[in-house]
Protein backbone atom coordinates (compact mmCIF):
# COMPACT_ATOMS: atom_id res chain seq x y z
CA UNK A 1 0.00 0.00 0.00
CA UNK A 2 1.44 3.11 -1.01
CA UNK A 3 0.27 6.47 0.34
CA UNK A 4 -0.26 9.75 -2.38
CA UNK A 5 -0.38 12.97 -1.43
CA UNK A 6 -2.18 15.31 -3.64
CA UNK A 7 -3.26 18.64 -4.32
CA UNK A 8 -5.99 19.22 -6.82
CA UNK A 9 -4.00 22.24 -7.72
CA UNK A 10 -1.07 20.65 -8.73
CA UNK A 11 -0.73 19.86 -12.16
CA UNK A 12 2.06 17.09 -11.66
CA UNK A 13 0.05 16.03 -8.78
CA UNK A 14 -2.87 14.95 -11.67
CA UNK A 15 0.27 13.71 -13.48
CA UNK A 16 0.79 11.20 -10.35
CA UNK A 17 -2.99 10.20 -9.88
CA UNK A 18 -3.26 9.10 -13.40
CA UNK A 19 -0.06 7.23 -13.53
CA UNK A 20 -0.96 5.73 -9.75
CA UNK A 21 -5.00 4.98 -11.45
CA UNK A 22 -3.05 3.09 -14.72
CA UNK A 23 -1.41 0.84 -11.72
CA UNK A 24 -4.22 0.02 -9.91
CA UNK A 25 -5.51 -2.01 -12.75
CA UNK A 26 -2.11 -3.69 -12.25
CA UNK A 27 -2.44 -4.79 -8.68
CA UNK A 28 -0.77 -1.96 -7.22
CA UNK A 29 -3.02 -0.18 -4.03
CA UNK A 30 -2.47 3.49 -3.25
CA UNK A 31 -4.71 5.68 -0.66
CA UNK A 32 -5.39 9.20 -1.71
CA UNK A 33 -4.16 11.50 1.07
CA UNK A 34 -4.33 15.71 0.69
CA UNK A 35 -1.07 18.07 1.13
CA UNK A 36 -2.00 21.34 1.01
CA UNK A 37 0.08 23.33 -0.93
CA UNK A 38 -1.52 26.63 -0.23
CA UNK A 39 -0.38 25.65 3.42
CA UNK A 40 2.84 24.15 2.95
CA UNK A 41 4.21 27.38 1.44
CA UNK A 42 2.40 29.90 3.73
CA UNK A 43 4.69 32.59 4.97
CA UNK A 44 3.01 31.89 8.48
CA UNK A 45 4.60 28.05 8.19
CA UNK A 46 7.75 29.58 6.60
CA UNK A 47 9.29 32.18 9.14
CA UNK A 48 12.93 32.22 9.71
CA UNK A 49 12.65 31.24 12.94
CA UNK A 50 10.62 27.63 12.28
CA UNK A 51 11.70 27.04 8.33
CA UNK A 52 12.60 23.70 7.85
CA UNK A 53 11.53 22.43 11.64
CA UNK A 54 7.75 21.27 10.56
CA UNK A 55 6.24 23.44 12.34
CA UNK A 56 2.78 24.32 11.24
CA UNK A 57 1.46 27.99 12.26
CA UNK A 58 -1.45 28.22 9.93
CA UNK A 59 -3.61 24.84 9.00
CA UNK A 60 -5.59 24.73 6.21
CA UNK A 61 -8.31 23.32 8.10
CA UNK A 62 -9.06 26.69 10.13
CA UNK A 63 -9.69 28.78 7.76
CA UNK A 64 -13.14 29.50 6.78
CA UNK A 65 -14.91 28.00 3.71
CA UNK A 66 -16.24 30.95 2.11
CA UNK A 67 -13.67 33.68 3.11
CA UNK A 68 -14.22 36.74 0.48
CA UNK A 69 -11.70 39.31 -0.51
CA UNK A 70 -8.60 37.31 -0.18
CA UNK A 71 -5.28 38.16 -1.72
CA UNK A 72 -2.13 36.26 -2.88
CA UNK A 73 -2.97 32.84 -1.62
CA UNK A 74 -6.21 33.30 -0.08
CA UNK A 75 -7.70 33.21 -3.90
CA UNK A 76 -6.77 29.70 -3.74
CA UNK A 77 -7.38 28.65 -0.16
CA UNK A 78 -11.37 28.52 -0.78
CA UNK A 79 -11.39 26.73 -3.79
CA UNK A 80 -8.27 24.34 -2.77
CA UNK A 81 -10.22 23.50 0.91
CA UNK A 82 -13.34 22.93 -0.52
CA UNK A 83 -11.74 20.81 -3.17
CA UNK A 84 -10.75 18.42 -1.25
CA UNK A 85 -13.73 18.37 1.52
CA UNK A 86 -16.04 17.65 -1.37
CA UNK A 87 -13.65 14.76 -1.87
CA UNK A 88 -13.91 13.65 1.10
CA UNK A 89 -17.36 13.44 1.13
CA UNK A 90 -17.36 11.79 -1.84
CA UNK A 91 -14.96 9.05 -0.01
CA UNK A 92 -17.84 7.91 1.89
CA UNK A 93 -19.43 6.32 -1.08
CA UNK A 94 -16.68 4.00 -1.08
CA UNK A 95 -12.78 4.12 -2.85
CA UNK A 96 -13.79 3.43 -5.99
CA UNK A 97 -16.15 6.65 -6.37
CA UNK A 98 -13.70 8.30 -4.07
CA UNK A 99 -10.90 7.62 -7.52
CA UNK A 100 -13.46 7.91 -10.00
CA UNK A 101 -13.93 11.98 -8.03
CA UNK A 102 -11.08 12.31 -7.95
CA UNK A 103 -9.67 11.85 -11.12
CA UNK A 104 -12.80 13.58 -12.53
CA UNK A 105 -12.19 16.75 -10.30
CA UNK A 106 -8.51 16.88 -11.88
CA UNK A 107 -9.38 16.20 -15.46
CA UNK A 108 -11.99 18.87 -14.89
CA UNK A 109 -9.65 21.46 -13.81
CA UNK A 110 -5.78 20.48 -15.44
CA UNK A 111 -7.56 19.23 -18.98
CA UNK A 112 -10.27 21.01 -19.52
CA UNK A 113 -9.15 24.17 -17.50
CA UNK A 114 -11.91 24.53 -15.34
CA UNK A 115 -11.91 26.81 -12.66
CA UNK A 116 -12.27 24.86 -9.19
CA UNK A 117 -15.39 25.92 -8.52
CA UNK A 118 -18.85 24.39 -6.96
CA UNK A 119 -19.83 23.48 -10.84
CA UNK A 120 -16.45 21.57 -11.22
CA UNK A 121 -16.91 19.84 -8.22
CA UNK A 122 -20.78 18.82 -9.54
CA UNK A 123 -19.64 17.81 -12.82
CA UNK A 124 -17.24 15.82 -10.92
CA UNK A 125 -19.81 14.31 -8.40
CA UNK A 126 -21.97 13.57 -11.96
CA UNK A 127 -18.93 12.28 -13.81
CA UNK A 128 -17.96 9.71 -11.07
CA UNK A 129 -21.49 8.50 -10.50
CA UNK A 130 -22.02 9.61 -6.95
CA UNK A 131 -25.52 9.38 -5.02
CA UNK A 132 -25.65 13.60 -5.72
CA UNK A 133 -28.38 13.86 -2.99
CA UNK A 134 -25.93 11.62 -0.65
CA UNK A 135 -22.75 13.41 -1.41
CA UNK A 136 -24.64 16.73 -0.93
CA UNK A 137 -25.58 15.54 3.09
CA UNK A 138 -22.05 14.31 3.14
CA UNK A 139 -20.80 17.55 2.64
CA UNK A 140 -22.86 19.17 5.42
CA UNK A 141 -20.75 17.07 7.88
CA UNK A 142 -17.97 19.67 7.61
CA UNK A 143 -16.65 19.52 10.90
CA UNK A 144 -15.91 15.78 10.88
CA UNK A 145 -14.54 15.76 7.11
CA UNK A 146 -12.53 18.98 8.60
CA UNK A 147 -11.36 16.42 10.90
CA UNK A 148 -10.44 13.90 8.53
CA UNK A 149 -8.40 16.38 6.15
CA UNK A 150 -6.33 17.29 9.23
CA UNK A 151 -4.92 14.13 10.24
CA UNK A 152 -3.60 14.45 6.49
CA UNK A 153 -2.44 17.52 7.09
CA UNK A 154 -0.50 16.83 10.15
CA UNK A 155 0.51 13.45 8.40
CA UNK A 156 2.16 14.71 5.60
CA UNK A 157 3.77 17.34 7.56
CA UNK A 158 5.44 15.42 9.74
CA UNK A 159 6.68 13.52 6.99
CA UNK A 160 8.08 17.06 5.77
CA UNK A 161 6.03 16.80 2.73
CA UNK A 162 6.68 19.63 0.42
CA UNK A 163 4.99 19.43 -2.75
CA UNK A 164 2.61 16.75 -5.00
CA UNK A 165 2.30 14.16 -5.98
CA UNK A 166 4.35 12.80 -2.97
CA UNK A 167 4.61 8.87 -2.41
CA UNK A 168 5.21 6.75 0.49
CA UNK A 169 5.78 3.25 0.35
CA UNK A 170 5.00 0.84 2.08
CA UNK A 171 8.80 0.13 3.00
CA UNK A 172 8.42 3.75 4.32
CA UNK A 173 11.02 5.60 1.63
CA UNK A 174 9.00 8.23 0.68
CA UNK A 175 9.56 10.81 -2.47
CA UNK A 176 8.25 13.94 -4.42
CA UNK A 177 7.69 12.66 -8.19
CA UNK A 178 7.82 15.33 -10.71
CA UNK A 179 7.28 14.18 -14.69
CA UNK A 180 6.14 15.94 -17.34
CA UNK A 181 4.88 13.74 -19.49
CA UNK A 182 0.84 12.41 -18.68
CA UNK A 183 0.41 8.21 -19.04
CA UNK A 184 -2.37 6.22 -18.85
CA UNK A 185 -0.74 3.76 -20.23
CA UNK A 186 -0.30 0.07 -17.78
CA UNK A 187 2.59 -0.74 -19.08
CA UNK A 188 4.31 2.96 -19.66
CA UNK A 189 2.77 3.56 -15.80
CA UNK A 190 4.42 0.48 -14.83
CA UNK A 191 8.09 0.88 -16.40
CA UNK A 192 7.85 4.55 -14.72
CA UNK A 193 6.54 2.91 -11.50
CA UNK A 194 9.70 0.32 -11.42
CA UNK A 195 11.91 2.82 -11.75
CA UNK A 196 11.00 5.49 -9.05
CA UNK A 197 10.32 2.64 -6.42
CA UNK A 198 13.93 0.90 -7.55
CA UNK A 199 15.89 4.25 -7.01
CA UNK A 200 13.61 4.75 -3.50
CA UNK A 201 14.80 1.66 -2.50
CA UNK A 202 18.39 1.60 -3.80
CA UNK A 203 20.80 0.47 -1.27
CA UNK A 204 22.45 3.85 -2.00
CA UNK A 205 19.91 5.89 -0.61
CA UNK A 206 19.11 7.92 -3.20
CA UNK A 207 18.25 11.27 -2.12
CA UNK A 208 17.33 13.89 -4.84
CA UNK A 209 16.96 13.50 -8.98
CA UNK A 210 16.62 16.42 -10.24
CA UNK A 211 17.10 18.10 -14.27
CA UNK A 212 18.55 21.47 -13.50
CA UNK A 213 16.75 24.15 -15.98
CA UNK A 214 19.09 25.14 -19.16
CA UNK A 215 19.46 28.99 -19.33
CA UNK A 216 17.68 30.39 -22.23
CA UNK A 217 18.68 32.12 -25.56
CA UNK B 1 30.03 9.58 -22.98
CA UNK B 2 28.89 11.37 -20.07
CA UNK B 3 30.01 14.74 -18.51
CA UNK B 4 30.86 14.39 -14.21
CA UNK B 5 30.04 17.88 -12.96
CA UNK B 6 32.05 18.26 -9.83
CA UNK B 7 33.41 20.39 -6.91
CA UNK B 8 35.83 19.21 -4.76
CA UNK B 9 34.15 20.80 -1.88
CA UNK B 10 31.04 18.52 -1.80
CA UNK B 11 30.67 15.18 -0.17
CA UNK B 12 28.14 14.21 -3.01
CA UNK B 13 30.34 14.78 -5.78
CA UNK B 14 32.95 12.58 -4.26
CA UNK B 15 30.05 9.96 -3.90
CA UNK B 16 29.19 10.76 -7.73
CA UNK B 17 32.80 10.36 -8.34
CA UNK B 18 33.94 6.58 -7.15
CA UNK B 19 30.17 5.71 -8.32
CA UNK B 20 31.79 6.63 -11.89
CA UNK B 21 35.22 5.45 -11.37
CA UNK B 22 33.71 2.29 -10.28
CA UNK B 23 31.66 2.01 -13.77
CA UNK B 24 34.84 3.03 -15.85
CA UNK B 25 36.30 -0.47 -15.18
CA UNK B 26 32.80 -1.51 -16.82
CA UNK B 27 33.33 0.33 -19.97
CA UNK B 28 31.14 3.34 -19.09
CA UNK B 29 32.82 6.51 -20.10
CA UNK B 30 33.26 9.92 -17.83
CA UNK B 31 34.45 13.10 -18.36
CA UNK B 32 35.57 14.90 -15.34
CA UNK B 33 34.36 18.49 -15.41
CA UNK B 34 34.23 21.54 -13.19
CA UNK B 35 31.08 23.21 -10.95
CA UNK B 36 31.88 25.78 -8.25
CA UNK B 37 29.20 26.09 -5.80
CA UNK B 38 31.09 28.99 -4.17
CA UNK B 39 30.08 30.48 -7.90
CA UNK B 40 26.77 28.57 -7.90
CA UNK B 41 25.42 30.55 -4.47
CA UNK B 42 27.21 33.33 -4.80
CA UNK B 43 24.96 36.69 -3.57
CA UNK B 44 26.34 38.07 -6.90
CA UNK B 45 24.59 35.10 -8.87
CA UNK B 46 21.68 35.08 -7.08
CA UNK B 47 20.51 38.97 -6.98
CA UNK B 48 16.67 39.10 -7.39
CA UNK B 49 16.59 40.70 -10.56
CA UNK B 50 18.76 37.81 -11.98
CA UNK B 51 17.98 35.24 -10.09
CA UNK B 52 17.13 31.95 -12.59
CA UNK B 53 18.59 33.77 -15.11
CA UNK B 54 21.98 31.56 -15.33
CA UNK B 55 23.52 34.60 -15.72
CA UNK B 56 26.74 35.16 -14.24
CA UNK B 57 28.28 37.98 -12.44
CA UNK B 58 31.30 36.70 -9.83
CA UNK B 59 33.15 34.04 -11.55
CA UNK B 60 35.51 31.80 -9.56
CA UNK B 61 37.85 32.42 -12.26
CA UNK B 62 38.16 35.99 -11.71
CA UNK B 63 39.22 35.98 -8.33
CA UNK B 64 42.73 35.54 -6.71
CA UNK B 65 44.45 32.57 -5.33
CA UNK B 66 46.10 34.26 -3.00
CA UNK B 67 43.36 36.31 -1.47
CA UNK B 68 43.48 36.87 2.50
CA UNK B 69 41.20 37.94 5.44
CA UNK B 70 37.98 36.67 3.16
CA UNK B 71 34.68 36.20 5.56
CA UNK B 72 31.74 33.96 4.19
CA UNK B 73 32.09 32.13 0.95
CA UNK B 74 35.64 33.76 0.72
CA UNK B 75 37.02 31.32 3.01
CA UNK B 76 35.84 28.53 0.62
CA UNK B 77 36.52 30.59 -2.85
CA UNK B 78 40.66 30.22 -2.00
CA UNK B 79 40.71 26.31 -1.40
CA UNK B 80 38.21 25.27 -4.19
CA UNK B 81 39.91 27.42 -6.91
CA UNK B 82 43.35 26.28 -6.22
CA UNK B 83 41.94 22.52 -5.61
CA UNK B 84 40.32 23.04 -9.55
CA UNK B 85 44.02 24.23 -11.16
CA UNK B 86 46.09 21.57 -9.47
CA UNK B 87 43.32 19.00 -10.99
CA UNK B 88 43.72 20.82 -14.10
CA UNK B 89 47.80 20.88 -14.20
CA UNK B 90 47.39 16.82 -13.37
CA UNK B 91 45.13 16.36 -16.04
CA UNK B 92 47.72 17.54 -18.13
CA UNK B 93 49.71 13.76 -17.97
CA UNK B 94 46.76 12.10 -18.95
CA UNK B 95 43.07 10.77 -18.15
CA UNK B 96 44.34 8.18 -16.00
CA UNK B 97 46.64 10.02 -14.03
CA UNK B 98 43.49 12.97 -13.66
CA UNK B 99 41.31 10.32 -12.39
CA UNK B 100 43.60 8.97 -10.08
CA UNK B 101 44.22 12.65 -8.25
CA UNK B 102 40.86 13.39 -8.39
CA UNK B 103 39.91 10.45 -6.28
CA UNK B 104 43.11 10.77 -4.12
CA UNK B 105 42.14 14.17 -3.50
CA UNK B 106 38.67 14.48 -3.07
CA UNK B 107 39.36 11.02 -0.53
CA UNK B 108 42.02 12.96 1.80
CA UNK B 109 39.14 15.54 2.56
CA UNK B 110 36.04 14.01 2.54
CA UNK B 111 37.32 10.42 3.99
CA UNK B 112 40.62 11.52 5.82
CA UNK B 113 39.03 15.01 7.13
CA UNK B 114 42.26 16.83 5.66
CA UNK B 115 41.90 20.31 4.49
CA UNK B 116 41.94 21.21 0.46
CA UNK B 117 45.23 23.11 1.09
CA UNK B 118 48.62 23.32 -0.23
CA UNK B 119 50.03 19.70 1.60
CA UNK B 120 46.62 18.17 0.64
CA UNK B 121 47.17 18.67 -3.61
CA UNK B 122 50.76 17.15 -2.80
CA UNK B 123 49.86 14.20 -0.88
CA UNK B 124 46.99 13.85 -3.47
CA UNK B 125 49.94 14.03 -6.64
CA UNK B 126 52.05 11.86 -4.68
CA UNK B 127 49.22 9.21 -4.41
CA UNK B 128 48.18 9.79 -7.73
CA UNK B 129 52.07 8.95 -9.13
CA UNK B 130 51.80 12.14 -11.22
CA UNK B 131 55.57 13.30 -12.01
CA UNK B 132 56.02 15.64 -9.41
CA UNK B 133 58.05 18.02 -11.30
CA UNK B 134 56.18 18.13 -14.45
CA UNK B 135 52.89 18.63 -12.23
CA UNK B 136 54.44 21.80 -10.71
CA UNK B 137 55.63 23.18 -13.12
CA UNK B 138 52.04 22.91 -15.32
CA UNK B 139 50.88 24.86 -12.23
CA UNK B 140 52.55 27.74 -13.12
CA UNK B 141 50.48 27.77 -16.09
CA UNK B 142 48.06 29.34 -14.62
CA UNK B 143 46.57 31.80 -16.58
CA UNK B 144 45.59 28.77 -19.03
CA UNK B 145 44.89 26.44 -16.31
CA UNK B 146 42.05 29.55 -15.34
CA UNK B 147 41.10 30.07 -18.77
CA UNK B 148 40.01 25.91 -19.31
CA UNK B 149 38.32 26.29 -15.99
CA UNK B 150 36.14 29.00 -17.10
CA UNK B 151 35.05 27.06 -19.91
CA UNK B 152 33.60 24.59 -17.58
CA UNK B 153 31.83 26.19 -15.56
CA UNK B 154 30.19 28.50 -18.72
CA UNK B 155 29.20 25.31 -20.24
CA UNK B 156 27.59 24.79 -16.48
CA UNK B 157 26.01 27.49 -16.32
CA UNK B 158 24.31 27.76 -19.61
CA UNK B 159 23.20 24.13 -18.43
CA UNK B 160 21.73 25.84 -15.20
CA UNK B 161 23.74 22.95 -13.17
CA UNK B 162 23.10 24.14 -9.44
CA UNK B 163 24.47 21.18 -7.39
CA UNK B 164 27.24 18.23 -7.61
CA UNK B 165 27.40 15.89 -8.70
CA UNK B 166 25.53 16.46 -12.15
CA UNK B 167 25.78 13.95 -14.63
CA UNK B 168 25.31 15.43 -18.29
CA UNK B 169 24.52 12.01 -20.64
CA UNK B 170 25.52 11.62 -23.78
CA UNK B 171 21.66 12.04 -25.10
CA UNK B 172 21.61 15.37 -23.25
CA UNK B 173 19.60 14.37 -20.41
CA UNK B 174 20.93 15.51 -17.62
CA UNK B 175 20.62 15.74 -13.94
CA UNK B 176 21.74 16.45 -10.18
CA UNK B 177 22.37 13.15 -8.51
CA UNK B 178 22.51 12.77 -4.40
CA UNK B 179 22.61 9.66 -3.05
CA UNK B 180 23.87 8.75 0.87
CA UNK B 181 25.71 5.78 0.64
CA UNK B 182 29.26 5.87 -1.09
CA UNK B 183 29.77 2.45 -3.26
CA UNK B 184 32.87 1.19 -5.02
CA UNK B 185 31.18 -2.13 -5.97
CA UNK B 186 31.21 -2.17 -9.85
CA UNK B 187 27.98 -4.20 -9.47
CA UNK B 188 26.05 -2.27 -7.09
CA UNK B 189 27.61 1.04 -9.06
CA UNK B 190 25.82 -0.64 -12.07
CA UNK B 191 22.43 -0.94 -10.75
CA UNK B 192 22.69 2.64 -9.70
CA UNK B 193 23.78 4.15 -12.59
CA UNK B 194 20.63 1.95 -14.57
CA UNK B 195 17.88 3.65 -12.37
CA UNK B 196 19.49 6.96 -12.78
CA UNK B 197 19.84 6.68 -16.65
CA UNK B 198 16.42 4.57 -16.88
CA UNK B 199 14.67 7.09 -15.27
CA UNK B 200 16.65 10.19 -16.87
CA UNK B 201 15.68 8.05 -20.63
CA UNK B 202 12.33 7.17 -19.30
CA UNK B 203 9.45 8.97 -21.71
CA UNK B 204 8.04 10.20 -18.74
CA UNK B 205 10.28 13.33 -18.53
CA UNK B 206 11.10 13.13 -15.22
CA UNK B 207 12.10 16.25 -13.83
CA UNK B 208 12.51 15.14 -10.06
CA UNK B 209 12.82 12.62 -7.50
CA UNK B 210 12.91 14.65 -3.96
CA UNK B 211 12.98 12.84 -0.47
CA UNK B 212 10.99 14.96 2.44
CA UNK B 213 13.13 15.24 5.28
CA UNK B 214 10.71 14.33 8.19
CA UNK B 215 10.23 16.69 11.30
CA UNK B 216 12.48 16.06 14.10
CA UNK B 217 11.10 14.51 17.30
Amino acid sequence: MTDLYFDFLCPYAWRGVEMAHALRGCGETFRLRHFSLVQGNHPDNNAPDTKGSGEVRWWLTDQPLGAEGGKGSMKYQRPSLSAFLAARAAYRQGEEKSWAFTLALFRLHHEDGRELDETAFQDAAEHAGLDLAGWQKDRQDEAALRRELREDLEASAALGVFGTPTFVLGSGDAAYFKFEKLTRDPHEAQNLWSLFTGTLHSEAQVATVRRPVPRKG
